[in-house]
């Protein structure tokens, strides 16, 4: 089997990477081969054969042409410009988010084998009057231009799966914390930030208050579901494609006051709270409770708390 | 004040044209230019020295910068290709539907006025299991390309909104009948078939059983509702730029019905009702009842019932 992962460098893209490739498998089918395209050389299995790491543009249709070819049989679709940066760059977002899918389904199409496509989209395609609880079929009504562009390519797919095109999935992410490494431009940065600076012995500021609520995956269970997305039948799928994944929702309060149970109150004690209006305007439209009921019939597995996800930080990228 | 129609040659561009030409104003403003964009020349108001008519390709982007100048107050875009033929053609719908969309609003942005945006989408954003009464919120779930592209175009006409690159404002038409002339490639054709054919004296094959709901507007009653849309404010419209226009919701039966009693049992035996899976399949995923109270909490007003839409066309165009 061949599979192609765009953003197959980046934070979650080399994480699935690492797991596609110590599983060896996917669906009970053995992994030939494994193309990582994104802006920089994918370092993940570097001297692995089954490997090839590509350099380049997910927006460019020729490099796509190449890489997804009649052998192509399962796409993970990773790729993107993060929130802050679309909201800032509004013409880079739309050529990566936006054009970048359309190109990438075109090329499926063009190929011809109907792959399997895992789409990662986000929780920021819902915002304004959201209901109480949002669900797999709550309407999308970004109020971002990357929540706009991710809707946009959802629907995108949704029409491609329906034409027969490609076999499509979105997986509508939770903020994936903790993430380790330096800040992104995401607007939700903060969400690993409180966790990952207090424990670098750093200073952390969130910039919004307290009780905004978040909606949160660590990066262990986002490749659990990544993977197990890609292993879902049609069947089990129906018509609708959109899954919420199964994330913990969580204020940012008690975020810290778990970082402050796992690791200990003078960890919990460098985190700083200083509101950002502009932060706190994109946060404000994020929706807190969700019902993930289809997500968890499908199998998809999140954690158990904040708790767990402070731990699977320590014991995944501390130690 | 300048006014640009994409589609101005077009069924309803043609006559928003006229009706724009007779007012002469709109908003309370002179309109001292009317550009006319469409794939073939417009004839309405052809000697009239506020038109412009030009030939050209609605995604042509050096030809829309062309167009929406920083004199631009209006932009009707209507352009687009029916629901048949984008449904045949995907590459074609894409074009014209979604990037044509796309390119016109990044127009209006590089010209940097802010024109109102009149969009004509469509009752196919809809689909699938819809609610049993369908409201401007309802989630778009569109089973078409051609409502996918229409469904993308009004995310993205909603970020330029919110970025305020245009004051845009999405009207949902529903299916508008009854259309003079020849047939056109809309799965939704025999919606006018059903009463022009037999009023000339024609026999009109219905694809779709009696029973298949329907929701529709008379061309007098659109083009009103395009209007007046143009002519609500920012804050009448606030964050949801998107409303379901005040159709009449009547069963392919009731308009054969209606048919009899407006022109006489002859006439309307001149239907003939023979089922087309294709056009079915269609037709299974238009919604049929509607909540429009809102378009009418703006002024926007429809027909009172199928025999007004009947009379409307002999009224209109058979005279």
């Amino acid at each position: 089997m061949k599979v192609v992962v765009t953003g197959g460098a980046g934070f979650l893209g080399s994480r699935l990477a690492r797991a596609l490739l110590d599983r060896g498998e996917l669906d009970g089918r053995e992994i030939r081969e494994l193309v990582l395209l994104d802006v920089t050389a994918a370092a993940v299995g570097a001297d692995d054969p089954r490997v090839r790491a590509v350099v380049g543009d997910v927006a460019d249709p020729a490099l796509l042409a190449e890489l997804v070819d009649a052998d192509t049989d399962v796409v993970f679709h990773l790729a993107a410009v993060v929130s802050g940066q679309a909201e800032a760059e509004f013409d880079l977002g739309m050529r990566i988010n936006l054009d970048g899918s359309r190109r990438l389904l075109d090329a499926c199409r063009a190929a011809g084998r109907v792959p399997r496509v895992v789409f990662t989209s986000s929780v920021a395609v819902y915002g304004g009057d959201v209901p109480a609880v949002v669900t797999d079929s709550t309407p999308l009504t970004p109020q971002t231009s990357y929540g706009t562009q991710k809707a946009c390519a959802e629907l995108l797919l949704a029409d491609h799966t329906r034409k027969g095109h490609v076999d499509g999935r979105v997986l509508r992410l939770p903020t994936v914390t903790v993430r380790p490494g330096r800040p992104n431009a995401a607007a939700s940065g903060f969400a690993s930030g409180i966790v990952r600076e207090p424990l670098a012995g750093v200073e952390s500021v969130v910039p919004v208050p307290p009780e905004v609520r978040m909606w949160v995956l660590s990066p262990r269970y986002a490749v659990e579901c990544l993977v197990a997305g890609a292993e879902l039948t049609d069947a089990q799928l129906g018509s609708s494609r959109a899954v919420n994944l199964p994330g913990v929702s969580v204020t940012v309060g008690e975020m810290a006051a778990a970082l402050g149970r796992v690791a200990g109150p003078e960890v919990a004690a460098r985190v700083r709270w200083q509101r950002d209006p502009a932060v706190e305007a994109i946060a404000a439209t994020w929706p807190g409770a969700w019902d993930t009921t289809r997500a968890r019939a499908l199998g998809l597995r999140g954690d158990a708390d904040f708790d767990a996800i402070v731990r699977a930080y320590i014991e995944d990228e501390m130690r």
